[in-house]
């Protein structure tokens, strides 16, 4: 704690008399504050400050963090916004908005509310001429609107003047398609989900329905990875989902599955629908947890689907822009409330993760026992009373439950109860995926439950670049060690190798042949990749023979 | 002419008393002159401008950019070299190095091979730290090496530092794989050749064979584009060769593959090699002419192999970085010394284009009469005497001449005779090709001769993003004509479209499926595609079925 007292101090003493707080500008220029919002990140630091502020003030309420930062906001409110004199500008990488909008949850302030409103609804507006902010912006520093993201990209499904990596080419309520850098777009859209709740704004909500169904239905990975453009650190064009990374065709980056976890967590508050959930445990099991080492002390910035045999594939003990490893430990910091909501004498249960929980404010906890994701059984003790709200994961083909409810948008709600014990089970089967054949991928992937499996060179016998599997029954195998985590059950299916031609001619008159015989291959689960040294060699997906 | 001159007199105006030629840095400072040779493109502007004086030399022999060209010559050797006191600088993009060694051809001025040779030898020499110029550079002018080519690098396949980008990761001796801008490494390839074949270098030799076989068994298309990588417009890992530019999997620009057609050139001087000509006719007749539309006032910058349905595929009228439409033109001015090459009392005939070629400094007339591409028979008239050495192209499976000849890495040797008239007939078959597994791209592409087919849109009544092709014979079918292009051989082959499911989900339960019926599918050669609007759909490469 003195630590982060000593941090306040920091800021409070780095803050200018007017309330701009920045210590970047601070010492390279404070001239050249506020003049570059498209690039540079003046607000997303503000943003995150704030988050912090939240964090600080409900532990501590000494106001010692509260009052800086509700100065810097004022500051901002000063420069930006649609009255008259100020600019109408809004941050190059959202982040803000969820700063703003989560002070507005414990103060009440309104000035934030306005602020955050502002920014959410500003983004993307043009003026007559069809030109945004930044277009002004960097006109009045002297720059060309043109030079934005590198020359390579006026040739790109993203233009450098239709501002879709920053989520700017049109208003929220026009947007159809999720663009751009994956991560500013799940911080925008945590933020105008909170928006829409905290106003009750149907418009805003119908936007983001149809921006998720973009996203699940045409721009995201098995694992809940996001982004499969690395030059832009974002979404491509529709249902184009490469598995590598080393051709640039899948990003995936941690951070963006973190935020997707929270605009998940977003919309579950804003309407209890499983599908959000279902979003939410495939992201944490599979794209966040797997990017960890399972020592803690390694990362991956990407995560793809495929790692190719003979190469690099070691996560990294840290990176020169280091934002994945501390969004993995604010994601463990904030399980809870991931795990569970509560609203109205009810509380949802949305992961079945082993943990306790009290319901704010009150006497209530809610606590699991399970081991899910190895078995679908799980405990929930209630003490005190609350109805329940127990999701139905979208994976389950069925389920039983001791207490009978009520099913809707795949939640099972239960009447309120003191001091109880319910039982559920969820059958964990094995299952085989195929992708929409708009993606080109006419493979097969495997998974149980919410976790994806992939096969790894380390398990078999096999060069993974050269498999297909045959489009035949997948089976369990006995549960088994993986670098110290216990009980993993494999996954068999059935496969073919590739029999190589010892021709080295890139073309040839020559079509490709498996082998007559099949083997028994061995999936493990995603996360689990990479632990255990290996010649590089994984992938999630698998050519598709038909059975 | 009178252009032309008023040209040279505003080069010969343009140039500072000490030799310094670059417009840029005359205008923008030149204090900063050979500060970032990186980046900046003094010495490529120069090397054109040397070319442009080869040129111009010849026809004119009035040295009048003669002069001002060795002034700036005699400038920049008195600038860079490994003498002590001098700069051990050599330029970002390669070309000086071409134009210093076809300068020196003409004139045999010492100055030009040493100079040529210095900086085709200095390219990626290290320091006892590992650092190359480049670093040096960067830290000399207070920026930062890292800061190149774009943050995104550091976790790339190129590296900032490595100077893959500029082919100065290692000294060319010592270089195994083909990296970088692949514009760039064409150029430096280029000029190797030329060093190699006039100072009879084996060493060099040995590692231009050695590049060479590295980029034509493991990275480049069938259509003889370069390049699958937008991000630095050059080439990715081995093997990894998408077909579409909207992922930025394949760049394939148009000045690449111009490139590759002078180093082919370069190469057949170097060592007569059908191998090189083979290579030429395809990068010419598909990834070069296909570039620009058939009116001619239209170009691709990219040549992907694959465009999607309903996505826009136009040609551009200009580009602001406008090097493709010039380097066709610079192309179709030099198409003779593609087609033909003389030596010791042999004309090597290269390309069978309609045509007619003087051996320099003798009345001997070398012509041609065939509408090859279309029917492969040759009909080939000599003027004088001399030997002939007729390709026999690696496509064609025999090959009938009425003169009697010795066959020698592909190419067939006549003995010399006088006023003759030689015929040869060349099998053009429509063919299967399959990629290497090593690609991942089980799939079929068809060529006849040297052309690439793919099938378009406007031919078939399928979504070609949605076909696939069975196993099976494929067929000529009868001559037609294509946007004015009469006598153009469309090739059959059957096909089944895939059944397409109503759900819009990403991922399912539910596998592929093709049509029970087949379908003859209408291919036509890639160099006329997109010149009959459509919809814009079109492929090389399609999913394979077995037969």
């Amino acid at each position: 704690m003195a630590n982060v007292e000593e941090a306040v101090d920091m800021v409070r003493g780095a803050q200018h008399p007017d309330g701009y707080l920045n210590s970047y500008y601070t010492v390279r220029g404070i001239d050249k504050r506020w003049t570059n919002l498209r690039d540079m990140h003046e607000m997303y630091c503000l943003g995150h400050l704030t988050e912090a502020c939240v964090a600080y003030e409900t532990l501590t309420g000494s106001g010692r963090l509260l009052e800086p930062v509700m100065k810097a906001i004022r500051h901002v409110d000063s420069i930006f916004g649609s009255e008259p004199g100020k600019k109408r500008g809004y941050p190059g990488h959202e982040e803000i908005e969820i700063g703003l909008l989560r002070l507005y949850e414990l103060t009440g302030e309104p000035l934030l509310l306005k602020l955050a409103k502002y920014f959410i609804f500003e983004r993307g507006q043009r003026d007559e001429n069809g030109e945004t902010f930044y277009d002004h912006e960097a006109r009045a520093r002297g720059a060309d609107p043109y030079d934005h993201m590198g020359s390579e990209m006026k040739h790109c499904y993203l233009h450098p003047r239709d501002y879709g990596y920053q989520q700017a080419d049109c208003p929220i309520l026009e947007a159809k398609e999720v663009k751009g850098h994956s991560v500013r777009a799940m911080y925008y859209y945590t933020a105008a989900a909170d928006l829409a709740r905290l106003t009750d704004d149907k418009k805003l909500k119908e936007a983001l329905d149809r921006l998720w169904r973009n996203m699940v239905d045409k721009k995201i990975y098995i694992t809940g990875g996001l982004g499969s453009i690395r030059q832009w650190e974002g979404f491509g064009p529709e249902y184009l989902l490469g598995d590598s990374n080393e051709d640039g065709t899948c990003y995936a980056e941690t951070c963006a599955s973190f935020a997707l976890i929270i605009w998940c967590q977003r919309m579950l508050r804003l309407s209890l629908n499983v599908e959000y959930a279902d979003v939410m445990e495939v992201a944490l099991y599979n794209a966040v947890l797997g990017a960890v080492s399972l020592d803690g002390g390694a990362f991956y910035y990407e995560n793809p689907l495929r790692t190719y045999t003979g190469h690099q594939k070691e996560r990294s003990k840290w990176f020169e822009v280091a934002c994945c490893p501390p969004n993995v430990a604010k994601l463990f910091g904030l399980m809870g409330g991931l795990i569970y909501s509560s609203k109205k004498d009810v509380v949802a249960v949305h992961l079945y993760i082993e943990s306790t929980f009290t319901v704010p404010g009150t006497d209530v906890v809610v606590s699991q026992k399970t081991s899910m994701p190895w078995s679908g059984e799980v405990e929930i003790t209630v003490k005190g009373k609350t109805g329940l709200a127990l999701r139905i994961p979208g994976w389950a083909s069925s389920h039983e439950c001791s207490v009978e409810g009520e099913l809707k948008d795949g939640y099972l709600h239960l009447p309120p109860s003191e001091d109880t014990v319910v039982k559920l089970k969820l059958p964990l089967e094995a299952r085989k995926f195929y992708a929409n054949p708009k993606t080109g991928k006419d493979e097969i992937a495997i998974m149980r439950g919410p976790l994806v499996y992939c096969i790894e060179d380390v398990d078999n016998d096999v060069d993974v670049d050269d498999i297909a599997l045959v489009d035949v029954s997948i089976k369990e195998a006995e549960p088994v060690s993986i670098a110290g985590v216990e009980n993993v059950i494999p996954i068999m299916a059935s496969g073919k190798e590739l029999v190589q031609d010892t021709s080295s001619a890139l073309y040839t008159s020559k079509p490709w042949n498996y082998s007559e015989g099949t083997k028994q291959l061995k999936f493990i689960p995603f996360f689990l990749r990479a632990n255990r040294g290996g010649n590089g060699g994984m992938r999630v997906w698998n050519k598709r023979l038909q059975g």
